[in-house]
């Protein structure tokens, strides 16, 4: 049987890319495209560990490309499921190129996907609640609820006066 | 030399795309970060189309898979810029899945990416502004704007009293 | 039930694709291999929209690659079917390249493919005969002929004497 | 230096695929596309070796396919020049599948593609003629000249009356 | 039924690979896994040859890299079963590189793969045994239990002082 | 400027895949040569983090495939670096699969492989050596010499009676 909840910690994934000529556009630069594919399989992963079911894709929230990233740069993508509500969940995801003479590690992407649980027959399923395990993670679980509150307003299945969390941020 | 505005026509980009088993999930449905990838460059060539400039993906603000798309389907991405903000431009695209026996076209996702024009150098430039020709480009140009607001404030650019446009929604 | 004859208007396909370095050969063009794999589908959708059913290839009966395709090019591919013949179809199919300053279309292929519709165990079917809508299409059509008789001489499937349509044009 | 000619036997090239799911349709059979690209890798090697220079695809001519290849099938691809003229070349290519009980090779396809010699200005230059060494070679080699013709014809470059070799077929 | 030994000659399998910029790293060299994936095929398809039966790789026992293979180098991978141990096999693949000017092909890559016949229930079957035809593959033949005793000690399976063929080498 | 020698744990890298159909061979399990390809990159990373250069593949000394992995697994590769000889690195990686319903990870590969550090010239250039900081790593830099001694009288650049370490196994 599924527990009630799930740590944070037990939704981890990891994955380090070597970006290759096939991954780059013309500027020579990590294609937008091949890094959103690669996110979603490392979210879809963190998705799996947290609720052991089939899971599938039903949003992007938000992926921000904030420096470019180059022919040869190890791309780390580090995945982690921020909050479940019922039946779908927030994954975020960070990604870091690392510096080839130091090995630092430099963030330069953040992304929030949500996915959802389903049986056999494609339908939905309850999972799991996350309990954040750091200061971090309770911050992003905390922002959660805003974020799906602005997705399903953007997706106009939300009125904006229904969405009491988000208001409060306004008013 | 770029005019000051073009209109929306000008930007449309239409691809259709057979879903082959190289293109599927483990549930033999067109895999997320497959039409992400699909996204991008349609997304890509109405930005490019629009200021016939180098262009780079800078965010993904919203995509929503609203029904799995299988094996065998054909998925047709119509994308167009709906508004410019400077040197980055809002870019709308529209999926399809086609009935085999009919030929009707049944609407299954809708994606908002965001792009920015570059220089030889990787320095943003100037793009023309967007003039929406029908009801449903002015409705996604009024609404960009409070996109907009939304984008930075989940990337923390921009303090939430700041953002005016999307303040009234809940006041 | 299936008409018995579909406008050519109804088979149109249209497909936008950017050159990307997975794509070019070491010339740093696009390799032709891929733009007839790229032509392929993009035939094979407009000879489904024409017919509702299964397709496959049976033969390609010419490609002409006129330009070099360069890497960051955009690439439209249209198809339409340009004329049917019992249970197979010949469809054809127009390349441009974008000028990326202008936006200009050039074109610099085109290429004619030939499909079969067939039932769930694989058999050849009756499918609807092609109603040209304007004089290109109608040239198409009418030339449509003299190119099957040209492909089944070549595959030694008719003796030249029988190919009334070719050997007009020689006497 | 280049010699003046070469024999059929020194392009030869030869190449085995096992059809893996990636190159399937929907049907799970070989996806004509992809052997397209396959035939062009080998046309382009033979291309290559017999005249020692880079080579570009200038033209499909005709590709026939036959039989359907399955998933799990080995396929084999041989390929050589069949004839020169002056900067162009035709190559041949024959496709065969293999008997998994018994490994006889059974022939299924049959391709002709027509490559152009370039120097590094990509400006056409002049390779040496053929010299067939059996019977079978020397067939192709004899068609040739026709099969050019057609191609002309079919390209809008040459008229009926003056393709003198196919004329001879008609009358 | 099959035959008690079958001839190395059986089981050769000849593939010839263009390196297109999809298939280099960083430096513009044959990125090192794709040519693994070649030689997986190539030896793949060798071992099916031998026994008519589906095969998987259960190891690779070896492959060295000695030059570096460049972008639009055509490359040349020959396997052959050199000799087979009741279920499963060994399989050596040489791969030259030809030079583009000559034509000549230098050897640049020998490997070992090691792979296992199954049946339709995923059970190792036995195979024919292999009969060498030259003092080149005898030689192979020769050294194949050597490698196999390496193999299994690496592995942990066999201990150094039951590794007689191996031992002889050292004392 | 490059330290000495660098501990074990600075050159760990870790990835998870997930087997798409794109990745599965005709028994529908993950296809060794993509697997090999996996390997190649994880380890590449590897050895790059030890020494902060360049790095290319010379050799896979071993690899077994101990279990089938299926369509869906997820596959995690943890590879690091064993031993450096001068300007060459023995990488070792262990693949485990994880159980759907419960998590747990199972072993099923070890892999390595053997990379050398280049400097600008592509000329190979001297790195740190490794300190192990744990039994297991102890056991398999002390193993490691013994693997290096097979590599080098495999390829035929060492004879049987120079390797010291290998021979006390023997005798």
């Amino acid at each position: 049987m599924n527990p009630t909840f799930r740590p944070t910690t037990e939704s981890y994934s990891e994955t380090t890319h070597l970006v290759l000529p096939n991954d780059t556009n013309t500027l020579g630069n990590l294609f937008g495209g091949r890094l959103l594919q690669w996110l979603d399989i490392s979210s879809a992963i963190s998705a799996h560990r947290h609720c052991k079911r089939v899971v599938v894709t039903i949003a992007v929230n938000n992926v921000s490309f904030d420096r470019p990233i180059k022919l040869g740069d190890f791309v780390t993508i580090k995945s982690h499921v921020s909050r479940a509500f019922g039946t779908s969940m927030e994954v975020w995801s960070d990604v870091w190129v690392e510096d080839q003479q130091t090995g630092d590690k430099i963030p330069c992407n953040s992304a929030i996907y949500t996915f959802v649980a389903v049986d056999n027959a494609g339908q939905p399923i309850r999972i799991p609640e996350v309990k954040p395990t750091n200061e971090e993670e309770q911050k992003r679980y905390d922002g959660a609820l805003r974020r799906r509150q602005l997705r399903l307003i953007l997706a106009g299945r939300m009125k904006p006066e229904d969405a009491t969390e988000l208001k409060a941020l306004f008013t």
